[in-house]
C-alpha cells in the first residue's frame, strides 16, 4: 500500500474561475441568524469543497469581507456565491419562487433523520441553519417542506451548526452526486 | 405535517453517567497535532452525539480541562473518555495491541473515498486526524492501516478539521449503527 500524502499540486484543485463556471450541487445553505463569524466562515469553506450552489446570509448572520470570516473560510468567501437577506422568511419565499424544496435541519416532531433522506430526481434543494442557542426560528420552520434531524445518542441537545451543516452537505451531496 | 420544535425535555437526552455505561460506537479519536482549542471542544461535541469510544488527545492538543475547550464542548469534554499521549506514534502502536484498526484521515495515493469505506463486522476502529495546516504526520500515517479521504471539488486543499472529524464520525458510526 501506497500511503504517500499528496502534495498539493496533486490534488488537482480547481481555481475561483473555474469554480464559478462548474456545475455546482443543487443545494442552497440558508443561515438564520448565525451568530459567530468562525461558524460563517466555516460553513463557506465546506460548500466549496461540496460546490454548493450558494449561501443565503440572513439577519443577523455576518457579511464576507470580513477577517473573522475569513479566518476559517480562507478564500472560499471568494469562491461560493452568496447573498443577504435581512429576513430569513423573505429568503424562503424567494427560494419557493424559484422551486426549490426547503427543509429546515431542526429537530421537530415530525423530523426525517438524515440517513433516510433521499434526494427526488431533478430536484432542487435548500437547507436551512439556526442560531447557536435558538436554532431555526419556528416561524421558518412552519414556512419549510420539511426538516431533517441528526440523530444525537450523547448528553449534549445539538451539534455545532458548521459541524452540523458539514455533515448535512456531505450526506445530502453524497447521495445527489455519488450514489 | 406537525414541524413543531422539540422542547429539550422531549429530546430525552442521557446523563454523563448514563453516557458513562452505555454501549459506544466502536470508534476512536486520534488527534495528531491539532492546534485550535477550538477544533478540539468541537470533536469533544461531536463525539459525545455519536458515542464515540474515547479521544485520544496527542502531542501539542490541548487538554481540558480548559476555558478555550469548554467554549466549544459545552461540557462533552466531561461525558466522553480521553487520554493524552505525548507521542502519536505511541498512541498508534498501543491501539494496534488492543487489536483496533487505525486509518488516517488524509489524502494520500492510495486512499479509501470516504463514501467507499465500508466496515468490517465485529472490527474496531480508530481514526487519526491531523494539524490545521501539515495534516497527518508522514511518520503517522506510514503506521495506520490505511487511508480515508473526504472527497473534496472546490478551490481549497482541505476542511477545517472540526468539520472533517464530523464529516467521518457521521458517516462511520452511521455505517455501523445505523445500517
Amino acid at each position: 500500500m501506497n500511503n504517500r500524502k499528496l502534495s498539493v499540486l496533486e490534488m488537482h484543485r480547481i481555481s475561483v474561475d473555474e469554480f464559478k463556471q462548474s456545475r455546482k450541487t443543487p443545494l442552497v445553505i440558508v443561515l438564520d441568524d448565525v451568530r459567530s463569524m468562525y461558524n460563517v466562515g466555516s460553513v463557506f469553506r465546506t460548500a466549496d469543497a461540496f460546490r454548493m450552489e450558494s449561501i443565503l446570509l440572513c439577519g443577523i448572520t455576518a457579511r464576507p469581507p470580513h477577517p473573522e470570516i475569513h479566518k476559517t473560510a480562507l478564500g472560499a468567501e471568494d469562491s461560493v456565491d452568496w447573498e443577504y437577506f435581512a429576513d430569513t422568511h423573505e429568503a424562503v419565499r424567494k427560494l419557493h419562487e424559484k422551486g426549490y424544496t426547503v427543509l429546515a435541519i431542526e429537530q421537530v416532531v415530525g423530523s426525517t433523520m438524515l440517513q433516510d433522506f433521499k434526494p427526488m430526481p431533478n430536484c432542487r434543494y435548500a437547507i436551512v441553519m439556526g442560531n447557536e442557542v435558538k436554532g431555526v426560528k419556528q416561524t421558518v420552520v412552519d414556512m419549510c417542506d420539511g426538516c431533517i434531524e441528526i440523530p444525537q445518542f450523547g448528553t449534549k441537545h445539538s451539534l455545532n451548526v458548521s459541524t452540523a451543516a458539514g455533515i448535512v452537505m456531505w450526506e445530502m451531496m453524497k447521495k445527489i452526486n455519488l450514489n
